[in-house]
C-alpha cells in the first residue's frame, strides 16, 4: 500500500531577515520528533523564504511611474504596489478593477506578482510588503544542500505559494521551486493497462506536492509554513520548475 | 502536529458497468486494513465512477456532424470523438492542432470534455471511449450515503480527474465532485496573524484534496483509483463543486 504522510511542523518561529532558514527548519523537524529520511520532501512557504532573504520593501520608499499610476486607476490598487508588481513582471495579462494578473519575471502567471501584505511584520512608520525570492530555485537548492549536510539524507525541497487559477474559484498551493525531485514527470510514450500509449501524460509532480502540503499549511493565522511530506517517490530524473512553465505563446487555453 | 495520511487502496478490481461501486470500495478498504473513521475522505477516480455507470460509448455508433468534421480537421482528431466532445460541452474554448479545450456541460473547462480512451476495456469490434459521469455530484452523494450506511461514520467523498492547466505544463488532479466537505473554504474577512484582513483567501479545498490523492493514485498502469485521505478537516460548512466553477464571463485571466 502506498502511503504518503504530510506533517505540518508546529511551533515554527517568526522568520526575520538574515536568519539561517535551514537551521530553523532542521531544529523544527527535531522539535516535532521528525528525523529526515531519504526521499522526504520539505515544502516551505514562499513567505518565510522571502522574509529570510529580506525581500521586504517599504512602500514609502517606492515612487510610482506613469504606467503604474494608469494601472492603479484601472485596478483600484495602490500605485506603489503596482509599481513593484511591474518591476517584478514581464507582461501584464489582465488589469481590471481589483485584479492585476501578470507574468512574473520567473515565468509564473499570477496575481500581483506574488506581492503580499498579509503576515508581514508591522513596523512603525513603514508600510512593508513582501516580494517573491529573487531566485527561488537557487533558494531551494541551497536549503536542500544545507539540510542534506546536516541530516546526511537525500531529501528534496519545494518552495510553494498560493495561486488563483483561470476558470476555477479559490486558490491552490503550487510550486515556485523544486530541488531534488522531478518537478514534471514526463510519461509520454508509456502505455496504459491495455497497452495503449498514454496520450497526454505529463504529471505536474511539484505542483501536486505543493497542493498536498497546502492541506496542512493553512493560510492566515496558523503559522505552519514548513511541511514534511514523506512516502512519495517519483522515479523520473530531477528537473526544475522551469519544466512546469509554458511559454505564453504556447498556451493552449487562450 | 497536523498530519494527513494518504493511502492508495491496493488490489482494486477492474470495474464493470452496473457494479456496486460502494461495495467494491468498502471491501477494498477492509482488505487494505483500513476501517473508515469520521472525516475520512475517499477520493475516487472519475474513470471507475464512469465505468460503473456505463458511460462507455462505442465510436462505431457515433455519427459526426458537420461542426465535428470541421473541428476534427482543425484539431487532427477523430471526428466521432469530436462529436462526443461537442455533445458534452457548452462552449469551445480553443481548437488547434492536437488541442480541443471546451467548457463541459458541468462547467469545467477541460481538454476533450474529459473523454478518454486510455484504460478503457478492449472489446472486439468496438472502439470504446469513456465519458464523464452524467452527474458526478449525485454520484458522490450516493457513494457517500452508501459508505456511511455501511460503516456508520461521517466520511466524505471526492471524485477526481486529471486536468491540464493554462500557463503551466503537466496535469494535476482536480475535483469533479465533493460530498460531505467544503469544496471551497471562503475565508474572506478573516485576519492574518497581525490582524490585517486577508484579501483573497478562498481556498479550493476539494481541488487540494484531489491533487494530494493524485500523488498516490498514479496514472496509466498502476490501477489504484481509490484513495483514503485521513487527518484533514475543514470547519467550513459543506458546499458542492459548483462553488469552484467560475462563470466564463467572470474569468479574471483572459
Amino acid at each position: 500500500m502506498t502511503a504518503v504522510v504530510i506533517d505540518a511542523l508546529d511551533g515554527f518561529p517568526e522568520v526575520h531577515p538574515g536568519v539561517d532558514l535551514a537551521r530553523l527548519i532542521g531544529d523544527a523537524l527535531l522539535q516535532n520528533g521528525l528525523c529526515p529520511q531519504a526521499n522526504d520532501i520539505l515544502v516551505v512557504a514562499q513567505k518565510v523564504v522571502s522574509k529570510a532573504e529580506n525581500r521586504l520593501v517599504d512602500l514609502n520608499e517606492v515612487t510610482a511611474g506613469r504606467r503604474a499610476h494608469e494601472l492603479a486607476i484601472a485596478t483600484n490598487k495602490d500605485p506603489r504596489i503596482v509599481e513593484l508588481v511591474l518591476s517584478e513582471s514581464t507582461d501584464v495579462i489582465r488589469a481590471v478593477r481589483g485584479v492585476l494578473i501578470v507574468r512574473h519575471r520567473l515565468g509564473h502567471v499570477m496575481a500581483n506578482a506574488g506581492i503580499d501584505r498579509s503576515n508581514v511584520p508591522h513596523v512603525e512608520n513603514k508600510e512593508l510588503v513582501l516580494l517573491l525570492p529573487q531566485d527561488p530555485e537557487a533558494s531551494a537548492r541551497v536549503l536542500r544542500a544545507q539540510l542534506i549536510e546536516r541530516f546526511g539524507v537525500e531529501l528534496a525541497v519545494v518552495i510553494s505559494d498560493s495561486f488563483g487559477r483561470p476558470w476555477r474559484v479559490g486558490t491552490l498551493n503550487v510550486a515556485l521551486a523544486a530541488a531534488g525531485l522531478p518537478a514534471l514527470h514526463d510519461r509520454r510514450g508509456q502505455t496504459d493497462r491495455n497497452g495503449r500509449v498514454l496520450e497526454a501524460t505529463q504529471i505536474a509532480v511539484a505542483d501536486a506536492v505543493a497542493a498536498a502540503a497546502g492541506l496542512v499549511m493553512g493560510e492566515g493565522s496558523e503559522g505552519t509554513p514548513v511541511v514534511l511530506l514523506r512516502g512519495f517517490f517519483c522515479e523520473a530524473p530531477p528537473c526544475d520548475i522551469k519544466s512546469l512553465i509554458r511559454p505564453l505563446a504556447e498556451d493552449l487555453f487562450r
